[in-house]
C-alpha cells in the first residue's frame, strides 16, 4: 500500500471517522482508523460498534488530482495518534506506505514516522443494509429534527429503549418521539417518498448526537436507508451507520391530553430566562423544582424556595389566560429544554390540572410537542 | 446596607475576585464574596487563605454615578451563586439590601432573591504590609516575566520552596529564577526605584499563574509592594494579595555553565515543530526524551524511539553549528517550554558535552535563560 495526499484533505476525512472512535472500547483493534487504498481513492473507517462512520476521499475531484495512488491495499493505524501525526506534519504534502505487512511509514518533508499498523482484515465488517428502504431529508432539517426530541431520551439504562428516539413512519409523515417517563417530545415531519417496509425503529439517542455533530446547516439531502438491526445516513462523502436498539418502544400517543382546562400564550424567551433564574435556586434541591402560579391581569407568578440558600420570586407578563387558576410545579430542568426546542417564538402551555401532565407548542407551528409532568408538592 | 448599582460592573468586580476563590478550601467563609459597602464605594473580596484579590468600584466615576448608596454594610454571600445570579438578572439596574443582620435581597425588575448571607466579621482579616518596599512595573513586562519562568516551577510538593518563582532584588535588577532541579528558567528585568531592605523573596507559582490572568496587556504601572510573609500587586482597581514560600531559596547561580564545547544557533520556531512532532511517539514512554544529534553542513537530527509504538526522525536545518559533534537526549516537553518562553526567537543552544546542562537563549537578548538537564540514555 501506498499513497501520496495532501495533508489538508486527509485530515477532513480523519475529523470525520474520528468522531467514531472511543478510547473506552473494548475491542483493540476499533481504537485504530481503517485506511482502505483502492484505484478511486481513500476509504477511512472508525467505529465504536455501535457507530460506525466511513468516509471516502476521491483520487480525482472536479477533474484535479487529490491523491497519488502507488499501490492499493489496507492498514488500520492508531487513531489518537494517526491524527496527531497528520496534524503537526511540517508540509501538506503526505506520503503513506506500508511494507512488510505491517510497518507503516508517513513522510512529509525531511520528516519520517514508522508506526506498526494493524491488519486490516481483523478489523470487524459493516452489516449489509439493502437499500430497500430508502428516502431523503434535508440536512438543516434532519439536524433540527434530531436537537428537537434527543434531549428527552432516558439517560439510564434501566428502560435501555427509552435511551433512543423512536421514529415511526405513518401514510406520508415521519413521527420521531423521545420519552424519559417524566417527559415526552414529539417531532412530526412531512415528508415525500417515504418508504413502507418499515414502520418503527429506535435510534440510540448517542449515535444521533454524534450524527448532529458531523451533519452541516446546509439544505443538501441525506438519504437513509433502513433495515431491521441498523440505520445508514449517506451525506456527500460521508456514511453514518448505527445500530438500532431492540424492543418495543412504548406507545406514547394515548399519553397526549387533548382536553386542557387552563390554556397559556407567552413569550417563550422571556419565560425560559425567568425558569432559568428560578432554576438558580432549585438545582441546589435535588429536584429542581420551580412553582408556577397564575396571576390576575395576564401575569404568572414563578417562585423556588431552598431552605439552605434561600429563595427567588419573580413575575412576568403573558400574552393571555384561558381558563381556570393554577398552581402547579415541574422541573426546571425540564420546561427550559422544552421551551429551547420549541425555539422561543409563540409558545402556548396547556395544562389539565396540577397533577396532569401538560403540554407546550409553538402557537403558530403543530408539528413540535413538548410533555412534561408536573411534580406533586406538598 | 443598601445601594443599587450597574449590572455590568457588579460583573466586572465579580470576575476579577472570584479567581481568588476555591471550592477546594476547608474555610467554609472563603466559599463567598465579601461585600463591604462605604460611603465612597463598594469592595468585594474574595479569597482562598493563599491567595487574595480586591477590587473597589467607586461610587462616582468621572462625574458619574455608578452606585447608588442608601446604607453602608458589609455582607459575605456565597460566591458561585451571587455571580450567577448577578449574570442571570433580566435588567442592567441591581439593588441589594441586606435586612435583619444576615438576609440579603437582590432584585431587578420584577425579580427578587433571598439568600442567607454569613456575617462578614468572620471573614478573615487581612495582613497589614508596610508600603516601604515598593516599586513599579508595566502589566505587560510583568506578564512576560511571568510566562517566561513559572511554568518552571516544581510540581511536587517534595521540596515546597521550588514550587514558587525566586524574585531577587539585585542593584538596579529584577531576578525571577524558577527551577525543579531538572531545569531552570531565568528572566532578569532592569528596573528603576528598586527597594533595598527586601533581597530574596519566593512567590508561589500558583500565585503568579492567578495574577497573570488578571492582568491586562497594557503598560500600566502595577505597583508591587512585598514583606517577608506577603506581596501585594495593584492596579487601578484591582489589589492582589499572596503569601509568600517560606524556607531558603537554593543558590542556582552557580548551576549555570560558561564554558561551552558546542554552539548551535538555530530558529526557534522550526526546531519548536519538529521537537513537538518527536514528541508524539516519546510521550508514549515514561521520559518523554527524544534524541538530538548534530550532523555535517548545518543540519541537526532529531529522533524518538518507542518500541510499542514506532519511531520518529527528521532533519532540520540550523544557521551554525560551532566546536565539538554531540549526541545528547533531554526531556521534549522542558525543551518545547524553554523555546516557547524565548519566543521563537532566533535561539542560541550552549552545550559542555553530552552528560553535562546545557543552555538556551535568544541571539539578540540575554535577559531570558533556560537550563536543562539532559537525561542519559543507554
Amino acid at each position: 500500500m501506498k499513497f501520496e495526499i495532501m495533508r489538508d484533505r486527509l485530515l477532513d476525512g480523519l475529523n470525520d471517522v474520528t468522531k467514531a472512535i472511543s478510547s473506552k472500547t473494548t475491542i483493540p483493534i476499533l481504537t485504530g482508523i481503517k485506511i482502505d487504498v483502492t484505484d478511486n481513492g481513500v476509504l477511512l473507517t472508525g467505529s465504536d460498534a455501535d457507530i460506525t462512520i466511513q468516509t471516502f476521499i476521491p483520487a480525482e475531484e472536479d477533474g484535479n488530482q487529490i491523491i497519488n495512488i502507488v499501490e492499493t491495499g489496507s492498514i488500520v493505524l492508531q487513531a489518537r495518534m494517526f491524527n496527531e501525526i497528520v496534524r503537526k506534519l511540517p508540509t501538506n504534502d503526505v506520503e503513506i506506505e506500508v511494507k512488510n505487512e505491517l510497518q507503516t511509514h508517513i513522510r512529509s518533508g525531511k520528516t519520517e514516522f514508522h508506526l506498526i499498523g494493524s491488519d486490516a482484515s481483523e478489523y470487524p465488517l459493516l452489516p449489509e443494509i439493502s437499500t430497500e428502504n430508502r428516502f431523503e431529508i434535508p440536512a438543516d432539517l434532519l439536524k433540527s429534527v434530531i436537537r428537537e426530541t434527543v434531549f428527552a431520551v432516558a439517560a439510564s439504562e434501566s428502560r435501555p429503549v427509552l435511551t433512543g428516539v423512536n421514529w415511526n413512519i405513518e401514510n406520508d409523515e415521519l413521527i420521531c418521539v423521545a420519552t424519559d417517563s417524566h417527559r415526552l417530545a414529539r417531532r412530526k415531519v412531512k415528508l415525500e417518498n417515504l418508504p413502507n417496509g418499515i414502520e418503527s425503529i429506535v435510534i440510540p439517542g448517542k449515535s444521533l448526537n454524534e450524527l448532529n455533530k458531523i451533519l452541516g446547516e446546509t439544505s443538501n439531502p441525506v438519504e437513509i436507508t433502513m433495515s431491521n438491526q441498523q440505520i445508514l445516513f449517506k451525506t456527500d462523502h460521508v456514511l453514518f451507520f448505527s445500530r438500532l436498539l431492540e424492543g418495543n418502544y412504548p406507545d406514547t400517543s394515548r399519553l397526549i391530553p387533548n382536553e386542557f382546562k387552563t390554556n397559556i400564550k407567552l413569550d417563550g424567551k422571556t419565560f425560559l430566562q425567568a425558569i432559568d433564574r428560578a432554576s438558580l435556586v432549585a438545582r441546589e434541591d435535588r429536584n429542581n423544582v420551580v412553582r408556577f402560579e397564575t396571576l390576575e391581569d395576564d401575569a404568572v407568578k414563578i417562585s423556588s424556595n431552598s431552605p439552605e440558600i434561600g429563595k427567588v420570586e419573580e413575575q412576568i407578563p403573558v400574552e393571555s389566560i384561558e381558563g381556570e387558576e393554577l398552581v402547579i410545579s415541574f422541573s426546571a430542568k425540564y420546561m427550559m429544554e422544552a421551551l429551547k426546542a420549541i425555539h422561543g417564538q409563540d409558545v402556548i402551555i396547556q395544562f389539565t390540572g396540577a397533577m396532569r401532565p401538560f403540554i407546550l407548542r409553538s402557537v403558530h407551528d403543530d408539528s413540535i410537542l413538548q410533555l412534561i409532568l408536573p411534580v406533586r408538592t406538598y
